[in-house]
């Protein structure tokens, strides 16, 4: 086994007291597995809470931070965490104005987060939600109804955090991340298989040499397997499927996300394809994030997020933001 | 071949065009290979010109931007940089007020900075030079003669960078980056090869199960292969050895770099178990960044690097940085 770990059974608490002692402006509760803000909660603004099953990072821990999420809940690698954990974060960071909820459409999380809503409302916590489903790969799949949440959680937690913290109150706040997915489209590409700590090795068969479209970010199935293709032929297989289903009239925010193992070399060439295919297709890339933001544990691979963007979200988007993954303007 | 790109011949010039169009704050020169940033030069500043060969991202084409590197010469992939790659850069970055030269200690580069810094001055600009060697795991290796460069190079660049954008002559600039090289050391492990474009595929044979400790940056061999070992045993070997060379009296810098392939999920464990035996051996990271900064394409492992911290190195590594791969309080 390959892996940089003491046991599995303790990856998810010794990636948080690692956290804890890059990060001293982030409380981490190593314990409970909750990380917050540290000057949370901030008076009178709305507060963001995500999370999801571990092995994606930064997403989520790494996104919390002045204006983006006031607090992550990890679960256990590709699981979802528990409404304990979603509670006591919310609770920690609520200032009064109420809290928005930020869930990538798999079915754990969904509804242990509605579960966690529940219980958070009768603590007399304002709580709104929003759903992230941006992966138009496929429809229905090994963990969800409906699409899945990939890349697009980024633009939901930044463009969203950036108006929590300009003031917006929680109904604008919930509206503009609805928005922000509606918005945002993501596709997907495995040149290899991802291994969990649990099992030990590869969680699905990727022969050398093959590379499948589609990939979710588990390693659950995508829309085909195929023969080796190059970097340009997967930035239009990308490109067009996510262009297809948005059909945007305007510029777009992008993010050229890899998927973990996937050198930052090969990622910028990807790019250089990514805005070839845009760019022939009419549709300009206004902002462009290259790196591993939403990833899977140590798969091979890339994918694509766009979101439409107007003046609003542009301004969002270049709004300060101070978290250990993403960082400008501070 | 498990790899994002369109073919080998041309990884290195299908990144940079990536780099230019995510990076508009960046002059990327794709045929001449030379990434410059955009305001560039700034009157009266030292500039700081670096370069090496790629597959070491972020590394050096990343950290190009205000507070850090002027320019940055990619070579091909393990290869140096020309000399005129070098000279190139360095017109273009220089004010008048001089260029200081960041080098590795690998052979080909020494060489070719050397030849570089010849030419640059014949054309009328004051040149410095540092050479960077702060990892500790070998003294003359398949690449050099004497200790090899890597994860120091980071502090190096960022800290000689503030110094000179705070406005320090050249011979102050230059005798804090070399202060830094001898207050830095390095300690890498492998975990995996990794695998070039032009090889397409390992570029040595490290059998399943085993790691390589003391691990170069290009997969050449380091100390010694052992059976796996834990996160915890890992953290001991690396620390120690650095911590034995470098003796320091003072907190220190930490860096915990992943060489490319290893989850971050994975990295921040380590990271957890590296402050444990700085805590053990009663040397605090007053700072500590963990992420892929010094990089080795795919492979998969991590290194630590300590830096010898006083005042002014505390205060420069607070200092704004804004470029692609390190950006704060900009």
């Amino acid at each position: 086994m390959r892996m940089l770990i003491n046991v599995a059974e303790t990856v998810v608490p010794d990636a948080l007291r690692g956290l804890a002692a890059a990060h001293p402006e982030l409380t981490v509760d190593v314990a409970n597995r909750v990380v917050v803000r540290r000057d949370a909660p901030v008076s009178g603004k709305v507060a963001l809470v995500s999370g999801g099953g571990s092995g994606h990072e930064p997403l989520h821990s790494g996104f919390v931070g002045r204006g983006m999420l006031d607090a992550a809940c990890p679960g256990e690698v590709f699981t979802s965490p528990v409404p304990d954990q979603m509670v006591r974060a919310a609770a920690a960071v609520d200032s009064g104005a109420g809290v928005l909820l930020v869930v990538k459409n798999y079915t754990g999380d969904v509804l242990n987060f509605d579960m966690a809503a529940e219980l958070a409302e009768d603590e007399g916590i304002q709580i709104a939600k929003v759903l992230v489903d941006d992966d138009v790969a496929v429809t229905d799949s090994l963990y969800t109804a409906g699409r899945r949440g990939t890349g697009g959680t980024l633009f939901v937690e930044k463009l969203a955090g950036a108006a929590a913290e300009e003031g917006a109150p929680l109904e604008r706040v919930e509206a503009l991340a609805r928005r922000v997915n509606e918005s945002s489209r993501s596709f997907g590409v495995a040149l290899s298989a991802c291994s969990t700590p649990a099992k030990g090795g590869p969680t699905f068969e990727l022969p050398p040499g093959e590379l499948e479209l589609g990939i979710g970010i588990h390693g659950e199935p995508g829309r085909e397997r195929r023969a080796m293709m190059t970097s340009g032929e997967i930035a239009d297989a990308a490109v067009h499927a996510v262009l297809d289903d948005l059909q945007p009239d305007s510029p777009v925010l992008l993010l050229v996300n890899g998927m973990g193992a996937t050198p930052l070399l090969e990622l910028y060439g990807f790019t250089a394809e990514v805005h070839r295919v845009l760019s022939e297709r009419g549709v300009p890339a206004v902002r462009t994030l290259v790196g591993n933001y939403v990833t899977s544990l140590d798969m091979a691979g890339a994918s694509v997020t766009v979101c439409r963007a107007d003046e609003e979200l542009l301004r969002l988007w270049d709004a300060p933001v101070n978290t250990p993954a993403l960082r400008w303007g501070c």
